[in-house]
C-alpha cells in the first residue's frame, strides 16, 4: 500500500475539480543546480538529471491545471516504467538551466515525456532523455489513466 | 498514515519475535563513500553523514536481533527529532571509514545516539555527531517506545 | 587540491568586484520539497533539510551580491565545521515552505548562520538549525575569511 | 580541471601497476536499499537506480585489479555518456539485491556496461539498464581509454 499524505497537519484541502484534458504538451522550466548535486568531477552528478526530469513533468502537469500530490490523494500513482538519458555536455554548479519538458505521447496505460536540457547563457544542449511512466493504483496494480488526461478517441491506439 | 510495505512482492515473512532487550550498546560498520557522495570541492558532500548515521544505528539495531523494517511493520516509527555533526576532517572517495554508533540513552518516548567516523587507514576521527529519534506511530502521534528497547526499571525517568 | 571550474564551457565570467561588506543579515527563500526528498514514511526525510540551509547561505550571499561560486572561483572556500538541526514537525512534498537564513555571526575565521523553515500556509515553524561553516583555500588549509565578509572591527573578537 | 583528491590526509599511496587487461567480465554485488533512497509511495525512488549501477561497474573494475580512484589519480576520467533503466517491479527499504554488472563491449572510446537488478528472496528481475561511459581527461577532453582496458586486437572496431 502506498502512502496517503497525513492530512491533520493542514489547513483542509481545497475540493480539486480535475481539468477536462490536459492541454499544454510542452513546459519550461529552469534549473540551478545545488551544490550538493555535484561530483568532485566538478560537473553535476549525472544521476540528479532524472531528478530535474522528474520535476519537468510535475511543473507540465502543473501547467495543466494539476497538482501530482492531488492525483495521489485520489488514489492515483505514477510510477517510472522507463527512463534514458544521453548526456552531452556537462551542467555546473550555480548555472542557469532550461529544462523544456515535452509530453510527447499517452494511452490509457501509460506516459510518455522528452526532456531537453539546455543552458540559458548559450542555448547549447546538455542533455536529452525521455521517461515513459505507468498509471497504478495505491496498492502498485496497473490501472487505466484518469480520463482527462488523454484524447477520448486515441485513434492510434485503436488501430 | 505512514506507507506498510506491500508484502505481496515477498515470501511470506518469517513471524519476528522482538527480543527481550537490546544488550548491544555500540557496533561498528564500514562505509566507503560512494562517488555521487562526493561534491566538487573534492570531499563528502557533509549531508551525507547524517545519511551514514542513520544506516549506523540500523545496523546497531540488527545486531540486537531486530530489523527496523520490521519495527515499522509492526506500526512502530522512529523520526529524528534532533541532529548534531561536528566536521573535523574531510572524508573521501571510495576510501573505507569506520563508524561507530553508540545508544547513549533510552526511555520511553526518546532514543539518544552517538556517532564517531573514524579514518580506517590512520584512525584519525573526521567526525562526531549525535541524534535523538522519537518513537510515533503510524499517524506520526507520538507513542511509548517498545518496551525491550529500553530497561525496565529507568530509574533517571522516575524522579 | 580543490577542483576549478572548468572555464572553457562558458562565455568570459565578467569581472568581479566583491562587495564592500555585506549588509543583509536575513534573507527567505522559498522552498518546494521534491518528490525524491520524501521518504517511505510520507515525509521529507530528515538529511534534506540541510541542503535546503545550504541553499538558504547561498541565497543570503547573493542577496550580499556575490555568487559563492565567485568565491570558489578565487579560492575562497567554505566548508561546514558544525551542524545542528531541531525537527519540530514533518514537512511534506509539494508544499510551499519558506527557509529564513539569518548571518548571527562573522569572525575572520568563522561564519555562523541559523535557519528557520516555516510552513507557508500557516506559519508552523517545522525546523531549526544552526551550522557554523570555516574559510578554508583551495588546498582545504584555513584562511582569513575575506574582509568584506565581516566588520572591520570586529571588536567581539579582540577582546 | 578536474579535482585531484587531496594526498597530504593520506599515508602515501602505494605505487599502482595498472593490470595487464581487465579479463574479468561480470561482477555481483549485494545493495541493500538505504531508507534515504525510499519514497512516499513506498519503495525505492527510481534516481537511485543509477547510483547503484555505477557502484556495480566500480565493483566489476576493482574486481579486474582496479580502482577507479587509481584512475583518476592518473588524469583518466569516465564520464556517462548514456544511460538507460526499465523498471519492471519495484524495489523495497532493507531488502537484499544483487546487483549484476556486465562489460559489454570497450573500444579505445568508450565502455558500455549491462546491469540486471534481482531480489536476492526470489530471483525476480527488478530492473535492467545500461550505460555508455566515454573517457576524458582531466580537462573533461576525449581520449584513449588505457590500453589494459580494452583487447589490443579490436578487430570490430578496424572494420
Amino acid at each position: 500500500m502506498r502512502v496517503k499524505p497525513r492530512t491533520d497537519e493542514f489547513p483542509a484541502p481545497e475540493v480539486k475539480t480535475f481539468p477536462d484534458c490536459t492541454k499544454i504538451q510542452t513546459h519550461t522550466i529552469t534549473i540551478v543546480p545545488r551544490y550538493s548535486e555535484t561530483d568532485q568531477s566538478g560537473v553535476i552528478h549525472h544521476t540528479v538529471y532524472p531528478v530535474w526530469f522528474e520535476m519537468g513533468r510535475t511543473e507540465l502537469l502543473r501547467a495543466n491545471g494539476l497538482a501530482y500530490s492531488d492525483l495521489e490523494k485520489n488514489g492515483i500513482y505514477f510510477v517510472v516504467a522507463e527512463l534514458s538519458v544521453k548526456y552531452r555536455r556537462p551542467a555546473f554548479y550555480d548555472e542557469k538551466l532550461d529544462l523544456v519538458t515535452t509530453c510527447t505521447r499517452i494511452t490509457s496505460a501509460r506516459v510518455e515525456h522528452s526532456y531537453r536540457l539546455i543552458r540559458q547563457s548559450t542555448g547549447v544542449l546538455l542533455a536529452e532523455g525521455t521517461s515513459i511512466l505507468a498509471c497504478v493504483d495505491k496498492d502498485g496494480k496497473p490501472r487505466r489513466m484518469p480520463a482527462f488526461m488523454y484524447p477520448e478517441e486515441e485513434p492510434e491506439e485503436k488501430s
